[in-house]
């Protein structure tokens, strides 16, 4: 397993090969599929503490778990919130999960390609869920939401004044919002909070009609509201398959990874003539300068590599 | 004027060529710059009423003002919102203002990417106030936002249940909302709604450091409210210009437009490859009904084409 999603991360020619023909197999073999979940929040949300509650959960079930993460940052900083499997003690050595630190380097495109073959080669290996985490930098949580088939979003308490910490952009893509630490002295906050955002969303339009956002309140130190959150994950999942959502949804993600993939190819292919003539780069500075317009600036640069 | 903006929408090749000239001996002129503002809004918010009344004021001020619009839908639907120029008989009417409904049919892409052309031919034309509205379907909110300084995302007063109105995904683009239809029977109301949403902007992150999102409430009818938010509108530019935020801005813009020109290249390439051997319509559809991985097809095609 690890070394297909290693396959899958390499940027060598023959290991490229190599996964790509591995990812056909299993497509062709359409191996039974997964519940795809994505999650994130802010630093300090409690992510870590929420996945190992929500897997322990879910073991018990008798489900097997497989934790990916998106983190564009992991190869500049060193190591991804993952790397500390320390976390998630009961997922880490378990033998029905498999915990996976993000794919080091590289842009958040390439990043995102790796995990969303990650998903398919955890799903050829029997893992029936699987959780795919980003620390929500940028545009992660979009990369993330292209590669699952439903989105939770973790709020930590705060009152009043501090309770500015969502992302715009975010809220667009959560099907489930949970605030955690609902427990000990942040109690009374976690439940302000949830209710404030519960507010907040029904004046936004549901993200697929009839399906509105439920906010909840979890602990992942007592356990408490984690059956909930997971009985509405499932039951969301369930309809989402039965209405025909949930096909339409991933072929869609199939098609815009195909195209995204395509420009990968266009993009690798233009930086190495780059490498040579260091024409791209100068050309794309001149754009982003206003000197040249994308035009006839992306026109001029395809005849010549044409 | 016109023959240009029509030049851009076309997509004869030779028409390409000549534009392009145009734009590169704009882009390297740096002809004065403009605010563009993109402007969005649920059918029935006012857009067309608060976009002459808003011109009108800014006629008075001594501006120029150009009126562009992003409309995927208006090849389909045989006309766009601004087709109907009587709900503008001032703009529609004056020297010193210019209106041009969607180019019609093509993708949102394509459409987007004219429009982004005519803001410029505008500027150079010496209109110095852009807006570029849209009818706010899908994503053409963000393309919208891909080619103008601000978005000014505008709300229909509803009251209780009805708050709904607001798409996800628009929340995060706007730098200013304002409530419409403030007069009348719907003052109050409307006073209800501007105050329901500020309370949920400030739930959310400022879309920059520092810009707050404002609400205002103002009347197409008799005009209230117009001159603060064009003051709101024209100050917040000011301080966007001055803080170097406008440039980084536009220098993404213009690298984004660049990736998307070059992406538009490769489609065209690729479909017109297809139209010969029909295998990039078999290979979408193949990997869209995942029965092919996006990587490998993606490879397949690339090589196959290079």
């Amino acid at each position: 397993m690890a070394r297909a999603v290693t396959l899958a991360e390499s940027t060598r020619p023959e290991d490229r090969e190599q996964i790509d023909q591995i990812l056909d197999e299993i497509v062709a073999r359409k191996p039974a599929s997964s519940i795809r979940v994505g999650i994130s929040g802010a630093p300090g949300a409690g992510k870590s503490t929420l996945i190992e509650s929500l897997g322990r959960h879910l073991l018990d079930l008798g489900h097997r778990v497989a934790v990916l993460a998106v983190d564009p940052s992991s190869g500049r900083s060193g190591g991804s919130i993952l790397g500390d499997k320390t976390r998630m003690p009961t997922l880490s050595t378990s033998t029905e999960a498999f915990v996976r630190p993000s794919p080091a380097g590289r842009s958040l495109g390439g990043v995102a390609r790796a995990t969303g073959a990650g998903v398919l080669l955890c799903e050829a290996a029997g893992f029936d869920v699987i959780l795919v985490e980003t620390v929500g930098v940028g545009q992660s949580e979009t990369a993330v939401s292209d590669i699952t088939d439903l989105f939770l979003l973790l709020i930590a308490p705060a009152a009043g004044d501090d309770l500015q910490g969502i992302k715009r952009g975010v809220m667009e893509l959560a099907d489930l919002i949970a605030v955690t630490k609902h427990d000990g002295d942040l109690k009374t906050i976690a439940e302000t909070t949830a209710s404030a955002y519960a507010g907040a969303l029904s004046l936004l339009r549901p993200k697929h009609g009839g399906y509105q956002v439920q906010t909840h309140m979890v602990s992942g130190l007592d356990g408490s509201g984690i059956t909930e959150l997971w009985e509405q994950i499932r039951s969301t999942h369930e309809r989402m398959a039965s209405s025909g959502l949930l096909d339409s949804i991933r072929a869609a993600q199939n098609e815009t990874a195909f195209w995204a993939e395509l420009m990968a190819n266009v993009q690798d292919a233009h930086i190495e003539a780059a490498a040579n003539d260091r024409s791209l780069g100068e050309l794309v500075e001149l754009v982003s300068r206003g000197s040249r317009h994308p035009r006839s600036a992306a026109r001029e640069f395809w005849d010549r590599t044409h």
